[in-house]
Formats: C-alpha cells, sequence, structure tokens
C-alpha cells in the first residue's frame, strides 16, 4: 500500500518514519526543502522526493499511484493541496489546519468518490474524535469544554514557551476571536479571555485562556455550551496581552527608517528567533476534555486526560508525536476499511463509531499515547 | 538685562514666556523649528529666531550681548551646546540633562569666569537644591531618598503614561542600570527594579521603581544610604518590564523586509505616538524627598512634597511649568546677584545657602508651586 506524505516538518517526518515501520506500507515523503528531507536520511525504506507540489501535474505525478496522502504541510497551502488531491482522486488524512470551511469542498469529494479527514491531530483531531465518541455515548450532553497545549517541558524565561508548530500561526491562535456555543448560541469572544487555573497531577499548575479552537465542532455536534481553551504556563498570557494591547501586533503598515512594515512583522522578527524550538528542545502536550450531561437518566461527567512527552528514544517531539500519530492511526484505520463514508470528513464523524474510536486509541495507546478516560456519576 | 532662551519646546517656551512677563528681562527665543516658536507668536515682547545654533558663529553672535542662557535644548545637543557658551563667556541655567559628566568642564568655566548652572529642572533640579539645604541643615544625614514622576492627570489605557519629555529619553531612563549610594558604596541596580506603593493625599496611590536620577549627588553629598525613584500609574512599569525583558528594547540589529533596524528603533516607532502629549492631555508631577538623619542631638525626618497640575490658565503643562520655573527662578537668583559662585554649579552648590533656597521657593510659590515641608522628630 503506497503512501505519500506531503510536507518534512516536524510532524510531516514523524509521521512518515512511523508509517515506514509497518511493512504493508510504502511511503514516499515529499518536501520542497533538501534540508527537510536530509533529517529522513537514515530510513532507507522512505522514498524522498524533493518537489514543489504546489503545481498541479508535480502533485498528480506524485500521487497518482498512492493509495492515501497524508497532507502535513502549512496551513496556508493547506486548502489548495487538499483541493488539489481530490482532484486526483485520492482519499486524504489533513493536518494542515487551514482556515477555509472544509465543507466547501463536500460536494467535490463526494463526487470523486473519495475520503478526506480534515483537522486530524490532536487538537483539532483527537479532541474532535473524542467528543464525537462522548456525544454518542451520552443520552444527552450538555457541556463540552476542550483544553489543549504544548508547551516546553521546562520554563525558559520570559516567555516560558517555545512555538511546537509555525510561530506565526501561533499568534494567530493569540489574535483571532474564540468562537464558543453557550446556550446553543454562537459567542465570540475575545482571544486570551477568561484564564483560569488548569492543574495536571505530577505536572503542576497551567493556565487556560480563550481560543478559537471548536472549528467544525461548532456545527456538527448539538451540544447547547461548548469551549475551547490554550494552555501555557501561568504567566506567558499576561506578556502577550501587554504585547497585543499595545498593538505590537497590529498588521496596520508603519515607516521606519524608510521601509513599510507592519508592528506585527517586526515583532515577529524579534519574538519568533526566541519561541524558536531548538533540536535540544523538549515539550510536552496537556490535554483534557471535561464533558456534562445525562445517560440512563443519571447525571454523568466524562473526562479525558492525557500527558505526552518528548520521546528521547527517538528525539521525536510530543507535539509531533500527538499529533502525527493521530493522523497515522486514522490512516491505519482507513486502509483497514473500517472507515468507508466518502466526502469530507470531520474527525468526529469518527468519532460516533464505537469501534473506529477504539481503533485509533489502541494504536495511539501502541505509541505511549494513553488517554485516561473517567467517568463520574 | 538680556536672555536668550536657547530651544522653544515645551519647556523652553513656559520658561521665556514667564520672564518676558517681567520688564527687567529682554528674552530672545531661539529654535531651528519655526513651528515651535511660532507658539509664541502672541508673545510680542519675545524676539524670535529661526537659527541653527550647533554652529559656533551662529550661536556666538545671537547671545554675544546676552547675560544669560537658558539651555532647553534636547538632551544630545545638550554638552556641545554648553561648553560652546561657556566659550562665549555667558552665564548659564542649563536643562538639557545631557549624560556627559558636567564637571569635565568645571576648569574652563572657571577660565572664563561662568556660572553654569547644570541639571536645573525639577528633578535632578529642585530635587538637587532641597537634598544640599538637608544635608546643610542637619548635623548629619543618613538617608535622602528622592521620588518624582510626570504623569497624565488621567489613566490612558493600557499605558496609562504620557511622555512629559522626549519619548526616546524615557526609554533611556528605563534602561539605563541606577546608580545609587548605600552603607556608603556606589551600588548599581537594575532599572525599574524594586517597585513600591507611594501615595499622594487626595491623588490615590502609585508605584514607584529604580532609576538613574542622583546624577551629580552621588559625587557631591556625603550621605551614606542615597536612592532615586520614578513614580508611574501602578501597572505602567509591568507593561513596560515585559518589553524590556522580551528584548524590544534592544539595539542589536536585526533585518526585516530586507531593511536593517534595531528592535528599540521599531518599537519606539510603535510606542511613540501611543505615549505623545497632545495638546489638550492634561499632565501632573509628583515629587518627594524623604531624609533622615540628626540635628542636635535627635533623629529627624525631612519631608518634602509636591503636587503640582496642568495650568489651566495658560496651558502650559505641569512638567513645563516645574522644570521651567525652576529654571527661570534660578535665573533670577543670578541675576540678582545673590549666588556668584564661578564654574559649574550642581543645583546642590545653591541649596547649601539658605538665603538662595528661601528665594528659589518664594520664586515656584508664586507660580503656584508649592513645596510642603513636613519635620518630624
Amino acid at each position: 500500500m503506497k503512501i505519500a506524505v506531503l510536507g518534512a516538518g516536524l510532524i510531516g517526518t514523524a509521521i512518515a518514519i512511523d508509517l515506514s515501520q509497518e511493512e504493508k506500507f510504502q511511503v514516499i515523503s515529499v518536501d520542497i526543502n533538501e534540508q527537510n528531507l536530509h533529517k529522513l536520511q537514515k530510513y532507507s525504506q522512505i522514498k524522498k522526493l524533493k518537489e514543489d507540489i504546489s503545481d498541479f501535474d508535480t502533485l498528480k505525478n506524485i500521487v497518482d499511484d498512492c493509495d492515501y496522502v497524508i497532507n502535513a504541510l502549512p496551513s496556508n497551502m493547506g486548502y489548495k493541496i487538499l483541493k488539489n488531491l481530490i482532484l486526483c482522486k485520492k482519499n486524504v488524512v489533513d493536518i494542515t489546519f487551514f482556515e477555509e470551511d472544509p465543507f466547501t469542498l463536500s460536494e467535490l469529494a463526494e463526487q470523486n468518490n473519495v475520503t478526506a479527514v480534515v483537522d486530524c491531530g490532536i487538537a483539532p483531531g483527537m479532541s474532535n474524535i473524542l467528543s464525537g465518541f462522548i456525544e454518542k455515548e451520552l443520552d444527552e450532553t450538555k457541556e463540552l469544554y476542550i483544553y489543549v497545549g504544548g508547551i516546553p517541558s521546562k520554563k525558559n524565561p520570559p516567555w516560558d514557551y517555545k512555538a511546537v508548530f509555525a510561530p506565526k500561526d501561533v499568534i494567530n491562535e493569540y489574535m483571532r476571536p474564540a468562537r464558543f456555543v453557550i446556550n446553543g448560541e454562537l459567542v465570540i469572544k475575545e482571544a486570551l479571555s477568561e484564564p483560569e487555573p488548569i492543574s495536571f497531577e505530577g505536572h503542576g499548575t497551567f493556565e487556560a485562556f480563550n481560543t478559537d479552537g471548536l472549528r467544525t465542532l461548532i456545527n456538527t455536534l448539538s451540544i447547547k455550551d461548548m469551549r475551547e481553551k490554550t494552555i501555557r504556563y501561568p504567566g506567558h498570557i499576561d506578556r502577550i496581552k501587554v504585547l497585543k494591547e499595545c498593538g505590537l501586533f497590529d498588521e496596520n503598515q508603519i515607516e521606519i527608517n524608510g521601509i513599510k512594515a507592519t508592528p506585527l512583522e517586526m515583532t515577529s522578527e524579534i519574538l519568533f528567533p526566541q519561541w524558536k524550538m531548538n533540536e535540544d528542545d523538549r515539550d510536552k502536550t496537556l490535554f483534557r476534555i471535561v464533558a456534562k450531561g445525562t445517560k440512563d437518566k443519571k447525571e454523568v461527567k466524562y473526562m479525558y486526560n492525557l500527558v505526552d512527552e518528548y520521546d528521547e528514544e527517538t528525539n521525536i517531539h510530543s507535539m509531533a508525536r500527538t499529533t502525527g500519530y493521530t493522523a497515522t492511526a486514522v490512516a491505519r484505520l482507513l486502509s483497514e476499511g473500517l472507515f468507508n463514508k466518502k466526502g469530507i470528513v470531520a474527525p468526529e464523524f469518527i468519532g460516533r463509531e464505537k469501534e473506529c474510536v477504539e481503533f485509533i486509541l489502541a494504536a495511539m495507546k501502541k505509541k505511549g499515547i494513553d488517554f485516561q478516560l473517567t467517568i463520574d456519576e
């Protein structure tokens, strides 16, 4: 079975390596940057291609004889490449987290008889799968709170933060208003608002604040109260708020030394080197879902918890593990023929199938990623 | 008696107007910028000159028949112009607050038989005069704490600050390590460190933090414990600290959109418009000196307090009032022949002469600037 992995960044390489260790998969890793592919050098079973797949014919050529494609490109290329992959009639697992509405491609995907699972990382991704599962399990789900954060294993002042994905997307997340569902209505909250402490046993207390992470869940689940928050070390967000409130993330052009630039461009130039996740930096992923509702006429509370750490053996970052191995679990699910729905698939659709969820959780557990479910009545 | 006022900024204009209201003074206001001079249009008794006095001969020509010169130019021009004025054999009151050591000009000033009072604003300035006075009054002064701040009358989030002098000099003040005297030793403290609450009756509680404001006092007074702090609205300095700690005030060059600039240049471009004191902005000046020591074998505590507000009648800012009217009071003192020491004069030297201090306090009081002295035993 042939799988192409588009993009050989932090996460794309983790995906390629994981799949290549199963004999049934022949893996092709594609990137425009030779240096990225170089990191896969010692994995001779992975075919490496240095190509610019923003060109449709190049892309078509590469994926033509593939059974599945994993799209791990930067978010700004995501939608266009997904569309092209659908036109190539390829089944896709997409972790580009593009901003466009994926359901605008539903008809195209159905016409081409394609399964395209979007937003298929840790959150969005596993958070959607487990949320879909909970909604199906309970008779009525009244509240759904999702918390997630990728942070450095050790605090690094002054930011106590390293970017586990593109820093530009981190700032986007800090700026974009958060869309929540409250009392059944869509409510817009300011990003970074309503900070609250959140503890993980053995790891300490962190801070969670509003971000725009519900995405497809807003429309696919019928839960009256849904919110999403991002987790960081306490204090990080206060610093970000200072920069935000003082206009340092603004996108209006100003002039400096005769050239025009935006405050965001300038601030990024200063911040990004400080946020850069270096080879020897360790990270961890904190994840929690809290859902309340009723089952068999009893009030129940479902809670999923996960703390995942950097893999010292393989030197794979926790964010690459949790995001990448969700994508590979779903790719395996599709390749086993266990999920056959065509069209654009939000991960919560998979979550509605109990066997699929069990398959994915088992695949993740094999990788040491063990979501702990607690049910309180 | 002829007086030249160099610089027609916020403070230079207040000085020119004040002196021009006394018949004995003929005032010349000099600025390179016509717009600045335009603000003095309705004062026909003031002679306005648009000239570039960075040229020695131009300067000499202008001040040649003047009895006194008040130097109210930007700090980066201060030292050079003062030196040139001394070479022109002119008595000077200087409020440029230049960074260079003024005493390097002592010999030159003495040789030219010139009195040059430097650092002659509110603080440094009045703070030095009153500190010198206290040191002379007490048998032994053990502690001297100086607090001063120029702030907007109303809080203006997010900064709660408007710059009452050049914003570049404000950031300098926030970056330059503070030189204190502790147990008789010179001690360097980080700027912005050791914040403490400070209250002014009827005005609320503010925040004071370490800055490098002792200047000449470090060497001229023999007090074992001397510190200086700057006052702002609570919270302001926490924001500044974020920017400082994150390298946004750094002066190393980085590249953006193909040109090179420093983080400080970029940040300034964003901050300064937000800090700009506009025509309709009101300000106030907070000032306190606390000194402890012994007099007649008793422990005594001297405290000077001042809160000065924007003048609604004349539209003169409080910082221009308190700085400018210290300079004019000292100019009047010199013109009355009450202080005749030649050479570079730090204001604390004037403070050692009780009659001079009384003259200056009376002149300030006439302008509604009333320093309140409390003595506790």
